[in-house]
């Protein structure tokens, strides 16, 4: 059976998430219907990374076979056509060797989170970042950031439904950039890692944020990591300001 | 009475462009509410470019007279609470003097038109980018923006309904550029000049989309200019892709 990876687009929103569930329209779920309407097969696609409801990417990735060998492009133009109208896109179709796996042969996984920081609400991007009112330093969450570079127990970024069997991970990049465009003031936190826990990002970023307001020091953030204690950490991030941007494959084009 | 100068950011999707109407929503008619819910004022605002249903702001600019002395932070957090839920927001409020007018003491305004260029549909941003799936050259585009650029009658540029008195306008800058991230092929044309004639920015974004498909060449654009003639132009591009993103003013503060 031709194995076919996907590059997908998609805006969270609407959306209980990556994973099909029974009922609530999910990532997965609407792709699988369209795939299943143009080819009659019912395909399972296995994705890099599972995103939470609300969560965006501009680069998911997913695998799938099919029992048939369709042209990639006629993979990618037909379940785009059948996507119709949810804000999903199939970037780009290929065939790729069945060795390649989306989710187990992944090697790095790139997210960002955009904060709004100014008094006045988002007019135009309020989908898409977290709106926090109150000045924060990002030299101070870039301080604070330096203390969670690396590998760590991050059982206190973690949630408490998180099934992963440790909660060891290894952050490569951690950077917190301010982006100023006319009175349109963003703080850009970008990570990569091999994998991340569940909420971990999102814990995380909350956490910076306290930080930024000058309510965590950097060694605060270094004694909460050091605690294991989830219960010490920031509030959550909400989900919608977060995209997952890109998966990094040893093989890069998988084959 | 004292003057107030709004920085106004707004996403047009829901609205039937700035100006009021008797029925529909549109941008001037929920901040004039909004204004009125808290003040107990009808105050009427002026503002620098009256932008079609569907195009969004990243920094319009208004004024507005009230009979009272509010501080500048509350007119803009007030006018911001009673704006909700609406996708508009006060980004600044300032006093000015009287001999400051949004509409007639602006010396230049600044419009984005962002193009999606690529096979797939947009996943995240298609509110905010006009798709064209066939190829388009940003070469080509620029050399044709360069015979737009300077002082020219626009007529082969302008709406039938435009109620400008002449259709001379001075293009002081009309760039196209491309902006790669991964599968993200954006073409960004960016285009300043003191005032612009109704609908003009599309039409020529339009004009410069058919010759980045070689529909059109740089002196096929030369010409429908000289002609005056609308019906030789390109199509109209599409409100959504449009973002007014400033104006000038000879002294900045409006002071």
């Amino acid at each position: 059976m031709p194995r076919y990876k996907l590059v997908i687009e998609y805006d969270g929103a609407p959306f209980y998430g990556w994973q099909r569930q029974a009922e609530g329209l999910t990532v997965q779920g609407v792709i699988e219907t369209a795939i299943r309407k143009f080819t009659g097969e019912t395909a399972r696609l296995t994705c890099a990374g599972r995103t939470d409801a609300g969560v965006h990417a501009t680069h998911q990735v997913a695998h799938l076979d099919l029992a048939r060998d369709w042209r990639t492009d006629t993979v990618r133009d037909a379940t785009n056509a059948h996507l119709r109208p949810h804000p999903v896109s199939i970037v780009s179709a290929e065939l790729v060797g069945d060795s390649f796996d989306a989710r187990r042969t992944a090697i790095r996984r790139h997210y960002r989170y955009r904060i709004l920081n100014r008094r006045s609400p988002p007019g135009i991007t309020r989908a898409h970042v977290w709106h926090v009112p109150w000045k924060l330093d990002p030299d101070l969450m870039q301080a604070a950031a330096l203390r969670l570079l690396g590998r760590h127990d991050f059982s206190a970024f973690r949630a408490a439904e998180c099934q992963a069997a440790s909660p060891v991970r290894t952050l490569e990049r951690l950077d917190v950039a301010q982006r100023t465009m006319g009175f349109h003031d963003e703080i850009v936190v970008e990570t990569s890692a091999r994998s991340f826990l569940h909420h971990q990002v999102r814990f995380i970023v909350g956490t910076l944020m306290m930080a930024g307001c000058r309510r965590f020091s950097a060694d605060d953030v270094a004694d909460i990591l050091a605690s294991r204690d989830r219960s010490r950490c920031g509030p959550m991030a909400p989900a919608h300001g977060l995209t997952f941007v890109g998966v990094d494959y040893a093989d890069e084009d998988g084959k």
